[in-house]
């Protein structure tokens, strides 16, 4: 059995391009490992609840296991590429805490800045939520700038932990906040100019495609 | 060398018991690893952002790595003890998944609904906000409770997956959301119970105590 990743069929045009299978269809572009989709129907359905017990997408099976959590799915899939895999064990440890921070020091405050926008446009706390949202951004952009100084890549050289950060960042792609930290806007364009992002990129794009529902 | 993780030399009182660094204080706790304590006195020094680049804590070190991220931390404590060690491929891999779920789907829920209260009492926004943030921990919390249901820990045994979410589930431990979802509830009192967290947040709460600012 070859690796398997769970998208789901279809999302709206907003989402389509941003949906968090993108990360381990990347990280296996980088790998040049095949892979096989899986489309998720019915993500409340107890088989697919076993498998990802909150119902989202990605999640994972290989020959050996099988798990949930884009983090966790990219750690294991640098584990299976000699391409990607940390090199000693301070790579391995620095590889884990940056895809940690970008997942919960990063995302959660970029989540806060754009997520309301579109799902709670025009309700009335959204202004004065705002700012405090942005601000929370800058600061994390802020020290991941002073690290990024004299850096390409977060850790020795590229890998699962840039995927990761970058595809947090590309949520504030077209936001003031992002050109404010202009070592942070030139690491994500570093990362997004990879060829094996625009694979995975279009190969997410054309599951979409194929399953758009009838105008 | 020892184990050498950082936390602050002291935080006001409604932080105290919540520091980060009860996570690993609570895994090497379990583990029965001996611990040094250094004191971050100024999170913004470059040398503590070489070490931990958002001047957050907990920051960690031993005689072969150093790295930050709790989830990151805790992930590398279970590695280098018998008794929180995954037993197999698939064990380590649900324990990732798991600290990544409570890291990364839980921990900003619960988050957007506790601290905007701390740091934005008063302000207007709050109250349209509040009931949005519930929702979100409430989803989780069902998922969550779906998942527990005839287990007593997220994985095979007790290990470092229990210790993350049980430490992100006391943020909402006071909430009527968690109250809804008794097996949840049932599950954070059974963590808690457990004499290593005990002695975690005994020894956090000395921490401070010793340097509390004079009256």
């Amino acid at each position: 059995m070859s690796i398997v990743i769970t998208t789901f069929p279809w999302v709206p045009d907003f989402a389509q391009g941003y949906v968090k299978d993108i990360r381990p269809r990347w990280a296996l572009a980088e790998a040049g490992l095949p892979y096989e989709v899986h489309l998720v129907h019915d993500a409340d359905s107890p088989d697919y609840r076993a498998w990802q017990p909150f119902g989202q997408v990605p999640a994972y099976r290989d020959e050996e296991v099988e798990l949930f959590e884009s983090g966790a799915i990219l750690l294991r899939i640098a584990e299976r590429s000699p391409k990607l895999a940390p090199r000693d064990a301070q790579e391995t440890a620095q590889t884990r805490a940056w895809v940690f921070a970008a997942l919960n020091s990063v995302e959660p405050r970029v989540d806060n800045l754009i997520l309301p926008g579109v799902f709670h446009a025009g309700e009335d706390w959204l202004a004065g939520f705002r700012p405090h949202a942005e601000r929370l951004v800058d600061l994390r952009l802020r020290s991941l700038s002073g690290w990024l100084r004299g850096r390409d890549w977060l850790t020795g050289r590229f890998g699962v932990a840039d995927i990761v950060m970058a595809t947090v960042l590309r949520g504030v792609q077209d936001q003031p906040v992002l050109a404010a930290h202009p070592t942070v806007a030139a690491y994500l364009d570093r990362c997004l100019a990879r060829p094996a992002f625009a694979q995975a990129l279009s190969a997410q794009l054309q599951t979409f495609a194929a399953h758009a529902p009838a105008a």
